[in-house]
């Protein structure tokens, strides 16, 4: 092993190299933990299976010469001191629960990612001017309690832990008791400290830097979202007995709603989303014309901006269908989340480690929701994204390639070094 | 009462009059057998409640002196002889089982005004030349056995005895178990023999009549019918992260499939029905593209040509919105029906009757379903509607005046009496 100090610690050399076969064995081995016969993962957060693949993740920082940090919501923090390690740490991370038929790369990913910085620092002998950890962030995917992104959520002090921890799964078990189930609490106080900043490398689970031949998106922030609540009545009546103009069909309204909402996302161009993606009818009886058709839209936008325009907007425009049909349209707001602007500070290590690496990159901005959502709202953030196959996620099909995946790890290395040795 | 002989028999009387309030008193005391809380009926065939809906009118029927034969679909026929007891009967009725949340009136109007022509021609000691027999239909509803009008199809020779006695409601019990269990099954043959006609009064089920201010509709026959189903696959992907070129969202296509469907039910006018009754989406989460919808289309109109058209047009126009969306869609022909037109001697005796009787009517082609569909195979047949409120069936609140039901019954007696008493 090289033993070496960076000079002074400001230094940051593009020529460190992460061990990509290694880190494609690491990710390999922990998606055997859960791995389903389609080639997926079902690794859901607070299960025995969660339990292993954390308890492997222990051994391997343990193996690292990492101590493990465990809060009480059972984030787990795993440091590398630095020279002076009374400064502020650099975060980095991500989630190794999985959907229950997710893909070996949503969230593990970036962890095992990180922990392979780690292990290219210690075989490079470096010694990082600041202390960096490494997370991995209770229950990111909120498939089992109805709640993504718990873990982050409490640490950012954005929702309160005693409300989560009384969150029930469908069996009426708690968080609070499926963790202590599965030995996940730990001592520490789950509340975010000091930290300098926090990246997360992770999957785009979208198709766009695929499509556009990138390597590396530049994350610069996440969207705005409005998700609405509807409800559109009309009469249920016999299909084989009632004249077209005596109909008050509520799932024809419905249709022309939902092609209202695809073209209020086309209106925005390629950062357009508008989505019904829930829909039930009632009766739902193939001779009876639907007399109530309940439904969720959604409008994600970079800028908050357009997110407004459409609350303004789209309810007056689906309620004048409603009105033409003789239909009743109750709609509300359910659920609205501000566009994140990641630190441009952080954007920009991105930017720059790309150009120094010579990958192909272009920004974009996260159409998902990340842990780094809720770690932005405390501490300066940015998001490095690598391809996926056809842009296919929470799905067993979900891939990448070594070399995306190396690719990832080299920017997260790059940025992480910059950062925790700048001149401060 | 007064024991008259018609003259030859051949002379038809407009001023013999049924007992209105007898009839309404009748029905009201039927809608108590299984009166549900909310005003409705819930009489479902071959349960206890109907047991009892059966034995109330045999009651009545023994009463009124007429024999009852029953045949071994449960099917009920009451006979009042006629003065050439060897002439083919004339047959009316309908059928008291209910939808489980349905009405008073809807196929109990058929009957109990059956009973009240018999019981007005025992008042006026009228004898008809040929015999008269009042039918209780087996379950007409289906709701039970996914079976519409399962007793008149086996004795119309439409389906087999044996086929039907083997299928089985959601709890597995078999209709020949259930026709046993409430000893319903009787010693004749479930078969159709030689009859003059066959009339059936019922509440039109739809807004018709109402809407323009008829008192009768004289019913020309039942409509053509196509069921399709239909499944449209696209790629279930994320709501946030997939651009608006890169979706193939399976609901947007079902929805201008739906306004398809809707735009060809306009173009035939008043006559026209298309529906799309039935929807499921697949995964149905909030933030998900829905990567494939389940759906079922019907069409139908009085006449077969138009139909026909509609299942050449169709399927090719919902494939093009499918194609121009990158989906795919499965679609096929799942039930088909040809328009049944009524007997026209048959029809014209209810017209007749309206012009004698005074009453404003009109045709009319029955949107529904009938047992009289099922007759008409083999018996010339014809129908009268009479009005329903707002045009709701199977419904709680499904309802008429008791004017509305004296008029209809009043057209039944006229036209049983004219041709019982016809020359041949």
């Amino acid at each position: 092993m090289i033993i070496e100090q960076i000079g002074d610690g400001m230094a940051v050399e593009s020529n460190y190299r992460i061990n990509g076969k290694r880190l494609w064995t690491t990710l390999m081995a922990m998606a055997e933990i859960g791995a389903t016969p389609k080639g997926g993962v079902n690794r859901v957060a607070l299960t025995e299976v969660d339990r292993a693949g954390r308890a492997q993740f222990a051994a391997w920082c343990a193996e690292a010469g990492l101590s493990v940090r465990v809060d009480s919501m059972g984030n787990m923090f795993a440091r590398r001191a630095g020279r002076d390690d009374a400064r502020p740490p650099v975060l980095f991370g991500s989630h190794l629960d999985s959907q229950p038929t997710g893909g070996k790369f949503d969230g593990a990913l970036g962890v095992i990612a990180g922990l392979e910085v780690m292990r290219t620092l210690d075989d490079l002998g470096i010694v990082t001017e600041a202390p960096i950890e490494l997370i991995n962030w209770t229950d990111e995917e909120g498939s089992r309690f109805g709640r993504a992104m718990m873990g982050s959520a409490v640490w950012a002090g954005i929702d309160s832990e005693a409300a989560i921890k009384a969150r029930r799964d469908a069996d009426g078990t708690t968080v609070g008791h499926a963790l202590a189930a599965i030995d996940a609490e730990g001592p520490e106080p789950a509340v975010h400290a000091t930290a300098d900043a926090y990246f997360e490398l992770h999957i785009e689970q979208g198709p766009i830097l695929e499509r556009d031949g990138q390597r590396i998106g530049i994350v610069t922030g996440a969207q705005a979202l409005v998700w609405f609540d509807a409800i559109l009545t009309g009469q249920e009546s016999h299909a084989g007995t009632t004249p077209p103009d005596a109909r008050r069909d509520a799932l024809a309204g419905a249709a022309e709603i939902i092609l209202l909402v695809e073209r209020l996302m086309h209106e925005q161009g390629e950062t357009g989303r508008g989505t019904v993606g829930r829909l039930s009818v009632h009766p739902n009886s193939p001779n009876v014309i639907p007399g109530e058709v309940r439904f969720g839209i959604e409008f994600r936008h970079p800028e908050d901006r357009i997110v407004e325009m459409l609350i303004e907007r789209f309810p007056g425009e689906a309620q004048a269908i409603a009105a033409e049909r003789d239909l009743t349209l109750t709609i509300r707001t359910s659920f609205r989340v501000a566009a994140t602007p990641f630190d441009p500070a952080c954007v920009s290590l991105v930017r720059e480690a790309c150009t120094r690496l010579g990958y192909a990159a272009r920004e974009i901005v996260s159409g998902a929701g990340h842990d780094a959502v809720h770690v932005a709202s405390v501490v300066p953030t940015a998001m490095i994204f690598t391809p996926c196959k056809d842009g296919l996620s929470h799905n067993e099909a979900e891939s990448i390639t070594p070399e995306e995946a190396e690719a990832g790890a080299q920017v997260l290395l790059d940025v992480v070094l910059a950062r925790a040795n700048r001149r401060i």
